[in-house]
């Protein structure tokens, strides 16, 4: 597994530039970006040797479209889907990423049959790139009453939807916090097959009841209550060979530099990569 | 368009039979009946003669398939849809429908997903025979609550599943009773396509409130206070063409016989054509 | 239906502009433009108006993805065809079309595995618009040798791979040419339903062989030996309600004035709708 | 990687039982059965307790569809794929396979659109049991000439026309004859995912010209010139974990008694296992 970061928890990072120096520095192997920006800025042979120079591959992208919405929202992030796509691909990227909100305001069954020929359409443009969709079921209890009527956030739930969509390049983006909200166990995991996994964040959660661990409450790995040795192993026991990309969403931003907070994560993949064993 | 009769509304039909001998009897051109039992009974050429010498053909199918419940007892009604296709299609049948309960017990959002992938498994074996799937949607403004959550009753609601679904053979099977108790206009149908629509159910309401008509109050077409001249008016002018077929659901089963209660739907059926000028 | 012009015909138009006034001036009541360009050079509303102003709807658009050669090629196409689809649906546009070599260099199944993946995404893309794709089979005999592989060409082969692209949103671009010189009849139209056909084309054959007719041989409709009157009587009899578009390739543009071509073309509508019945 | 035996290469193995009988006894751990039959003679439980209590697990189940004919032929199928699948799926079994014949009497084009819908039917139903369907791809080039028009025979156009199928529980049969015939490496190998390969095949090929390996000229794994080491230490090291079952197809069938059949392969499988460090 790769050891990964992204922005969510290196405090004020300037751009994605010097979030590829500091997960360089501090031994990380993947960064999760903005790989069309990359390549705007430095070109497809330029972003190329950037990430190689760092010894660093891409994790992953976000969805750029917007599937929560109206048709016409929709229909206007396609084009730079396939942008962004274009980009993706040209620097070896193979995976995107999109999260699941567990309520809405919609209908749940209609909001789910416009979510599903939507994210089919995107399946099917990163498809055309190499690139695979992950869906990010979302567990903390809060949110699945923040909107009118609940949605899904289980994994059962994020599998059974794949097969509706029904792309074999769709799977899940496994989050620790969001394993540890749905309650579930080291064997959930290992009844999964590594390829039904597209990417994985990683965090650690409060000491605080379950149902009360808030999704911008995260904290960093191995500072929590986070089973993540369980989680790490059984993630590499089925195989999975992909990114682990430290996701730190909090209330309010961490004050330190992105240098110390780039070396506290370090710290913290360290302690729990040990833990399991990797 | 062909008139066309079910049992539902013919009190104690003894069997497709009878069924078969009453609507030629009484000038219906296609009939609702179970095609595997006629092959059966009849064997193909029999069966087929059967058909012919009635100047009578099949309307449509029932799905045989409880897609609504486990996927066990999903995958236990293949075999059966299997057989049920095959012996349609040999008797030039190519429609097969199943009704929408507008509310269910399960989560709706991730009951959709169950739903959408079953019926999607349908659509293509029905598919391979060269028969469509007609998706009901139910208005009845009772049964919208008459389990936990809210579905889909709509026909906008519909046709988004439809494209979720996403395969070519499956449309609506349009019924006034839903019609009605979604209060649609005639420009509603008037703004589908002939070939978005599978199958036509017709039938009338009682002159009570549109939210307390219920599912099993229905009336004789031409008895009641549906607005039947416009509802054929309409999809004669889209260019639908197939059958609309007499369903009569009731409380209690009419006490006539069925030699009347045909008699009565011919009456009905000559009083709405004609008032719609076909 | 409707009677529609592309600019393959019309010699020397210089902007879709030209086209469109021309349209108007001779009564037709469709063309086939570049959407997109309408709209950069126009904004929406004013491509809007100068259709609405001239009693034009568009009938359709080409497809502007390579789909015939490489992935690169293709991805290449991607962006481009959604801001085309944008820009189409923005005018109302729901048709796109391209059409099929009837061979290829390709080995021949395994292009065609590639050309279904890629028209599938094309289908989806267009169908997040609410377009359809429409596939044109090429039938002059001598492009079924003009490569080293035979592809397909008739009507049977292109409804087949529209079933292997499995899209509900794909249908036949039906050219009056490609029925001649595959030497189908009258009841080949009438076996099919009429939202199998996306667009239409029309056009004439000179009196020479069957087998000798070249793709670029073609000649204005009522000039030569196609029965076109049976061809738009057997489109309206199965309820074909769209643009029928005047499309003729010839080795040698016409050297007559736009405006003169135009006029000619208008005759020959008239003389073979007239002869239809229409 | 489990060690499976099929009954090609045992002679005249009486029965499913015999051949579950003598895969236990010389360490076998798969045998590809047909599980439909073991269901009928011993009911679910006792065909679960007979494969249980021998220490196997079934690698693969053959798909009894004809696919290759008429849409008639393969309606035909149907019935019998849902009945061979639920009762694989009652016995754990996950996989069915067929194989591809690299020429064709059809013209290839338009017969990759039918098999293309037909396979893509076959996986849906499969795919409600829970069941992959694998796509062996035909390597010996007698066969590439054997009918008519070239089809398909390569890694890639079978990936290729997986991807155009587009079902998420369609990959490969992955066979070492057909690796060989095909003179494809190891790094073919390494390309390739472990999900993308649903059974592994392996026999071994005499010391003649690989354009003169005969599909029906095969012997036992470790007899012949196929680096059978490589390719089970690729396959290993991409994580496929599934069955690798013997299936030697020869002329004319081995003389010798099933048991002494048995017992060569397993010093077969001892040896190449052995040389690859398994």
């Amino acid at each position: 597994m790769l050891r990964g970061l992204t922005s969510a928890g290196l405090g004020k990072v300037e751009n994605d530039e010097q979030l590829i120096a500091l997960a360089s520095e501090y031994g990380f192997q993947a960064v999760d970006v903005d790989a069309q920006g990359l390549v705007e800025r430095h070109g497809v042979e330029g972003a190329r040797e950037l990430l190689a120079s760092h010894n660093l591959v891409i994790g992953s992208i976000g969805l750029p479209v917007e599937w929560r919405k109206t048709d016409e929202d929709f229909q206007k992030g396609l084009t730079k889907l396939t942008q962004v796509a274009a980009a993706a691909a040209s620097l070896g990227c193979t995976s995107c990423c999109t999260y699941i909100l567990p309520s809405t305001d919609y209908k749940a069954a209609h909001f789910m049959t416009l979510a599903t020929r939507r994210l089919r359409i995107c399946a099917q443009i990163l498809g055309a790139y190499g690139i695979r969709l992950g869906l990010e079921f979302v567990g903390p209890h809060h949110l699945r009453t923040a909107w009118k009527n609940p949605f899904i956030w289980t994994v059962q739930e994020t599998l059974d939807w794949i097969e509706a969509i029904g792309e074999p390049n769709v799977g899940l983006l496994f989050d620790a916090y969001h394993w540890y909200t749905n309650e579930l166990t080291v064997a959930d995991i290992e009844a999964l097959r590594a390829d039904q996994i597209v990417h994985v964040h990683i965090n650690d959660a409060p000491d605080v009841p379950v149902s009360e661990a808030l999704d911008n409450g995260r904290i960093y790995p191995g500072e929590g209550v986070i089973d993540l040795a369980g989680f790490l192993q059984a993630l590499n026991k089925i195989g999975y060979r992909g990114a682990v990309a430290q996701e730190i969403l909090s209330a309010n931003p961490p004050s330190d530099s992105p240098e110390q907070l780039a070396k506290r994560s370090k710290a913290g993949f360290d302690k729990v990569f040990q833990a399991a064993g990797l």
